[in-house]
């Protein structure tokens, strides 16, 4: 019997494992998870900070006893240290052990995730917490029930950061936001983005911007500017690193940033040996440049390429990404696809926005929602798209999403059809008028 | 100068006058409205009703003077009566005036709309309406406020009695609903809407199903059961017919059912005469047949092709329609797309059929969402979809109508990469999985 060792439990991992007992069930599967949990829902983790995820136990989508039901062998707290793709076998340290093996395999796949930065100030500092995995939740709330923590200093304005600060406040707590710019949440164009600072100011955030924490002794922190805050708890989320120290000599080939080089059949430089989730680079759908995406969706889909391309089915494919990603904040929904800003100017395009209602306007309770779209100028392709408001955005992201893997361009966003009722959109929806919009835009260029 | 009449002035009409002027600033254009109005917001008749349109004169979208300020010459209450399109001119009768006069033209552009059918129980009942138009609608709200009427009876199961339904409950009125068979909202499903009657009664309607009015004496309503029913308003939906008696002896080609036919350029069968909106033939984009789809987002967009057309832009056309389309019937939202369920059968197929969460099932508030696909067994194509939900619907059925505009198959459906977030999806949205659910079964018809 072949035998499958996956690296990782967590969600790239454990759904590639279930996908390929689905597919295959004769082969032997075995899953190293460094951590004690496998197969939880990370996105939802802070939801749970917030309530709206009541119950935490819901977060656990699988166990290794329910994993080993379906004869997927798990073992937790084995961290896998060496990969050797020539003789095809890895080394595995038993973490609570302190033991260390040898495993061979036929298939190989890696799903090692990423591991959160820190800050120097932050270390060894025992209010201090990331948001990455189950035991950092776990942690969070015991801190809190322990010394009954009403306070909390969020450091970071990417997603989870954002994330967590409109759990925290739903939570009741006082939030002190510190950020050293005031760049906040990078994905999306500043001038979309300019919102946040208020939306938080009203929210009661206590907002600090263009500093930093630089000493923290017991519950006081230090700022670069000398002035100490109250700071009884600590969450950083400032972003991760592929964690893929493991694999310098391996055989594999990883970009200059860390992450495991993949392609169109998840498979990696080595024979066999197959990657997915937050630490590989992988390819733009509609450009075909190289990027990464650490989001879910990638994961999932690369799970079942992966378990495809390894059962025999080898005309499943990954089509490449477009990073469709989402954001709540608040009332507020902010989402974008496609390249990041920074690698638009690479490309000959414009741009054309709009801004109209979600649904009919003379409905009560109509809101703006604005879409921003950059356009290729030589062939009208949707390079990027940006969409920010408080309904209805994610219905515009996912339309926008599907056109453009389909070849759908700009001015093609005149033909959608979509379903028009007062409630819903206008008749001529936000999108819709985009295409209009990018049509006018292009006559000027060729008058 | 050339002379644009076109016939009727309402959201096919107005949008065409509209377009054209936009495109075309050397044309004469002429508007004969037969009624009151031009130009208001139909769909959203009801929404004032029920107050979410709390302002009536929202609706309004245009007005004569509004369009005068554009060089569009209007004439409401002024019937045309007849088309000569050998002669290219039409007849028109100024219906206060009594008086007849003949008008020639270079383009003519037919927007007639349709008429709401009537029971003969209804004739000459002076507290019995209909809700077709502005006029109607200040009718039944002048005719509420005199008489203080506090109920209605509400004839009809189409979308419109539907939404008269829920906007009269939410005006606090008492509702009766008559119903002369069990099937309600023909568009969907019998067992994907069996929802529809418990809410009904859950919103405290009076429902009284097989049945129906046959007399009515004051404010007194005979059903043919013999029950005397309270019924000081009644409001019939049941439907509409095309209005184009007027077009007998035209030379334009009719349908049997007295829709004109029309194709790729708006045109009929008569040089230089288009026609758009609700009293229309089309055809269907997906699969070709032909197809009637009184919806606004189809006129809209054949304003916008005939007035290209008219302008000499000719590769503008008509991508004909899927005819997707959405109603809310209190927290319920309702969508389909593609063939009509009657023609289904027509076609070699499987259903597909999925329900799931509308976000991540670990979401307190998570609220299921069932979506059913016909899928054309040798191609694959998306002929059918309908959706049903509380939540997320219009996202749905929208996306779909973008994936199956560019040619999306049903198996395709895995690959659309949605933005997930816990709020907004699973990383497998239910549109993912119904594609996995395709490729499953396919799998099984090769076996």
């Amino acid at each position: 019997m072949k035998h499958c060792i996956i690296v990782g439990g967590v969600a790239g991992g454990a759904t590639a494992a279930a996908q390929l007992r689905r597919i295959n069930p004769k082969i032997r599967i075995t899953i190293y998870e460094k951590g004690r949990d496998i197969s939880f829902g990370n996105c939802g983790l802070p939801y749970n900070i917030g309530g709206e995820v009541s119950d935490r136990d819901k977060l656990v989508a699988a166990t290794p006893e329910s994993m080993a039901e379906r004869e997927i062998t798990v073992k937790t707290y084995h961290e896998v240290i060496r990969v050797d793709s020539g003789a095809k076998k890895v080394t595995v340290k038993d973490v609570s052990g302190n033991d260390t093996f040898e495993e061979e395999y036929d298939y190989l796949i890696l799903s090692p995730g990423g591991a959160p930065k820190t800050m120097p100030a932050l270390l060894d500092v025992p209010q201090s917490f990331v948001m990455h995995n189950l035991e950092d939740l776990d942690d969070i709330n015991s801190y809190i029930a322990k010394h009954d923590v009403n306070k909390v200093v969020l450091i970071g304005a990417g997603y989870i950061g954002l994330e967590l600060i409109e759990n925290f406040v739903r939570r009741g707590m006082d939030v002190t936001f510190i950020h050293r710019s005031e760049e906040v949440y990078r994905p999306l164009e500043d001038d979309m983005g300019d919102f946040f600072i208020g939306e938080m100011k009203r929210q009661g955030v206590d907002v600090r911007l263009n500093t930093e924490i630089v000493e923290v002794d017991g519950n006081v922190a230090t700022l670069d500017n000398g002035e100490e805050i109250d700071a009884p708890m600590i969450v950083a989320g400032i972003g991760i690193l592929p964690r893929t120290e493991f694999l310098k000599d391996s055989g594999i080939e990883l970009n200059d940033d860390g992450f495991i080089c993949t392609g169109e059949t998840g498979r990696t430089s080595a024979e066999c040996v197959y990657a997915l989730g937050d630490a590989i680079e992988t390819f733009y759908q509609h450009t075909g440049g190289k990027t990464t995406v650490a989001l879910a969706w990638g994961a999932h889909r690369m799970a079942y390429v992966i378990a495809s391309q390894i059962s025999g089915n080898e005309d499943v494919e990954f089509e490449g990404l477009l990073g469709t990603n989402i954001m709540r904040f608040f009332d507020y929904d902010i989402a974008t696809l496609g390249l990041r800003q920074h690698e638009v100017p690479g490309y000959d395009h414009f741009i054309v926005d709009h801004r109209q209602r979600n649904k009919a306007g003379y409905m009560d309770g109509s809101v703006p929602i604005q879409v921003r779209i950059y356009v290729s100028k030589p062939d009208g392709k949707i390079l990027r798209a940006a969409v920010v408001g408080t309904e209805g955005v994610d219905k515009r992201i996912d339309i926008l999403a599907a056109h453009i893997r389909l070849g759908g361009t700009a001015a093609d966003l005149a033909n959608i059809e979509v379903a028009y009722s007062p409630p819903y959109s206008s008749p001529k929806s936000v999108l819709n008028m985009l295409g209009y919009k990018t049509i006018e835009k292009m006559k000027k260029f060729d008058e």
